[in-house]
């Protein structure tokens, strides 16, 4: 787990980047902007911590489906692919099963969308 | 965790029919019929030892979204809601919080099929 500061205004990722991490907001706000909000003017989410974003980077590779950018000063906490896949092979059985299946289920039907 | 033993052609659960458990396999096949699927004759999937399902059950009050049937005779484990809620509640808590957050994108991604 790494902790990252970021100025408000700044990005954090861009739609289409590549990314294998996760991000935990520590403190600030966070805003998610999807592809189809073209003039970015207000995010379509607003997060706060200890909201998670950036989830399908650790269960999936595909590339980032929407902009995230720091909406106040904010601090974030990041967890790689590896780490998270470190975390999940401690725990329950069967929640091990469940992650793999909704991540599964998640992956089609946005492949589908 | 609950074990039940399923005769070959029996019917687990129906599509519509309330829930609140998810289903582990421990011998055995289950077909899984989609809505789409009106003959009923053979399974839109075949599930096999140690795969699960029936698992919006422990994340959502939704109704059975399919029908699932003993293919061949079949041992199951059950996991109620309580049952996986306790068991995820000893998990990581970046674990714990991914859970989360791919329940509510399956669900939201769901609802608007």
């Amino acid at each position: 787990m790494q902790k990252f500061a970021f100025n408000r205004g700044r990005t954090i990722f861009n739609k289409g980047d590549g990314g294998s991490e996760l991000f935990i907001i520590s403190s600030g706000e966070v805003g998610i902007y999807f592809p189809s909000n073209a003039e970015m003017e207000k995010p379509d989410l607003i997060l706060k911590s200890p909201e998670i974003f950036g989830e399908m980077a650790v269960i999936d590779d595909a590339l980032r489906m929407a902009t995230a950018r720091a909406e106040t000063d904010c601090v974030l906490l990041s967890v790689t692919r590896s780490e998270f896949e470190e975390r999940l092979s401690n725990a329950d059985v069967v929640v091990r099963g469940v992650v793999a299946i909704l991540s599964e289920r998640l992956r089609d039907l946005q492949k589908r969308r």
